[in-house]
């Protein structure tokens, strides 16, 4: 099996029934790009970026990376690239990799600090990351509460649809939606950013001091990636909801936490990753 | 008009025949998020985050960036959020947001530049963004070339979906292809981010001395936004196909560099964004 794709038991929901099946995820997990650059003993180490991607071309993809952020002009810049599996466990020994630049390589290093994003979905491993939410958290989700119907959750969207006013005009732009657990719509937020979508619903539902979410459901229009499960887990969502698929990161961190995570939520189906207990089937 | 949305004179491409038409796209431009923190003469300010946002509710998105990152944790935390619109052009004096955090708000602000994500795609404004690739850019795209039929292009996608083994096994992945001007798969990477996918190819690519891809067409699975676009310009590229919708911005980057970019492409139909003389119709 390619180290993309990872095996997973899971309910699949169809009209009123869960039934058990084994689904295929697509892995996620952070990658953390390192380099060496400078000549002789001003030779540095640093921390270039870290971003969540599916293990598998690694090389490309830091070396890609390097090259669209105008830091190498080809590939003869770059000395050699290895995995620094050191200091990690076995599941994450390739999630660091350091790329040893030629020293005569010329960049403004300290600049690149300038411009950053910070991000709580950061960590040298999957473990890593999932243990950092823990740490940020300070909700707990209700154990087993709420419960909804199969079909409340179906219902929810068509709602969604109905209001996404600017995908109707551009078919472009995700939205996210904060619904009670009468599936009524409460709140919607949409941008060109699944993550940007998410936080525009919290804080505004944090505006209106609704946090924790704690008898609530969120649903988004695209796919659930672990991004989306750690802002939901730290705003006490306790069932997530997406339109698209699940990524394997996410699933973790939405078990750890309880939460019931549903994707590829359509047409009387969805499939429910972890938290069936608050799904209502027959 | 929502100012989420803006109009464009476009190609809409279907079968052979390209026509004038007024599209709708989804505006995506950065948005700064800066804080201010601490007591008295101590107090300090900090640019926090870059993000690529569509315009509107932009105080939602600062709010629940604090606290999904674990910044805040009630609306009470912050005494206000303004603009800070003094040094920009009236465009774009909404991409600055200042927020104003109470004095005792205790957070190592300092350990948040461990973790950050470099990207060209951060700026002020739209314009700085599109000026910032223009500085790191070292390819010109050929002129008017190369063409390719409506015909070459619309087979595009159903090639990409075949080879595709990792979204056939999970619904959840992304995916960049390379293709020369005969319509014949070059190189394909996946990964659960396009941008990720993009680098891969990108990287690979460069590996086998193939940058500039001055005589290629990348075509992504998703949608066509600033970031993309700005990846393909780095490695040359002059067609960009997308399976989804084209953002404001990436539309922007794309002509101000003389780029073919084309969204929706499926069922025999697309969207010429710009660079339209590239695609060959009757």
């Amino acid at each position: 099996m390619s180290k993309g794709i990872i095996k997973r038991d899971i309910k699949k929901l169809k009209e009123n029934h869960a039934a058990a099946w084994e689904d295929t995820l697509v892995v996620e997990e952070p990658l953390e790009i390192k380099i060496a650059y400078g000549k002789g003993t001003q030779r540095k180490q640093k921390d270039l970026a870290v971003t969540m991607r599916t293990p598998g071309n690694d090389f490309d993809l830091a070396m890609g990376f390097l090259f669209t952020e105008g830091i190498i002009l080809s590939a003869k810049d770059v000395l050699q690239m290895r995995y620094l599996a050191e200091q990690l466990d076995e599941a994450s020994q390739e999630n660091i990799v350091l790329v040893d630049l030629q020293t005569d390589i010329n960049f403004d290093f300290e600049q690149l600090n300038r411009h950053f994003y910070t991000s709580s979905s950061c960590g040298i491993c999957g473990k890593a990351s999932i243990d950092m939410v823990q740490t940020t958290c300070h909700y707990l989700l209700p154990k087993g509460e709420p419960r909804i119907s199969a079909d409340l959750l179906f219902s929810l969207p068509q709602k969604l649809n109905q209001e996404q006013t600017l995908f109707a005009q551009t078919g472009g732009i995700h939205a996210a939606a904060l619904f009670d657990t009468n599936g009524n719509l409460q709140l919607l937020r949409e941008d060109v950013g699944r993550h940007n979508a998410l936080d525009k619903l919290i804080g505004a539902a944090l505006k209106q001091d609704q946090i924790p979410l704690s008898n609530a459901i969120i649903l988004v229009s695209g796919r659930a990636g672990f991004e989306l499960v750690q802002k939901s887990v730290m705003a006490g969502v306790p069932i997530l909801a997406a339109v698209g698929a699940a990524s394997s990161l996410a699933v973790e961190l939405a078990e750890e936490h309880g939460m019931t995570l549903v994707g590829f939520l359509r047409e009387q189906k969805g499939n429910i990753y972890c938290g069936a207990e608050r799904i209502l089937t027959t």
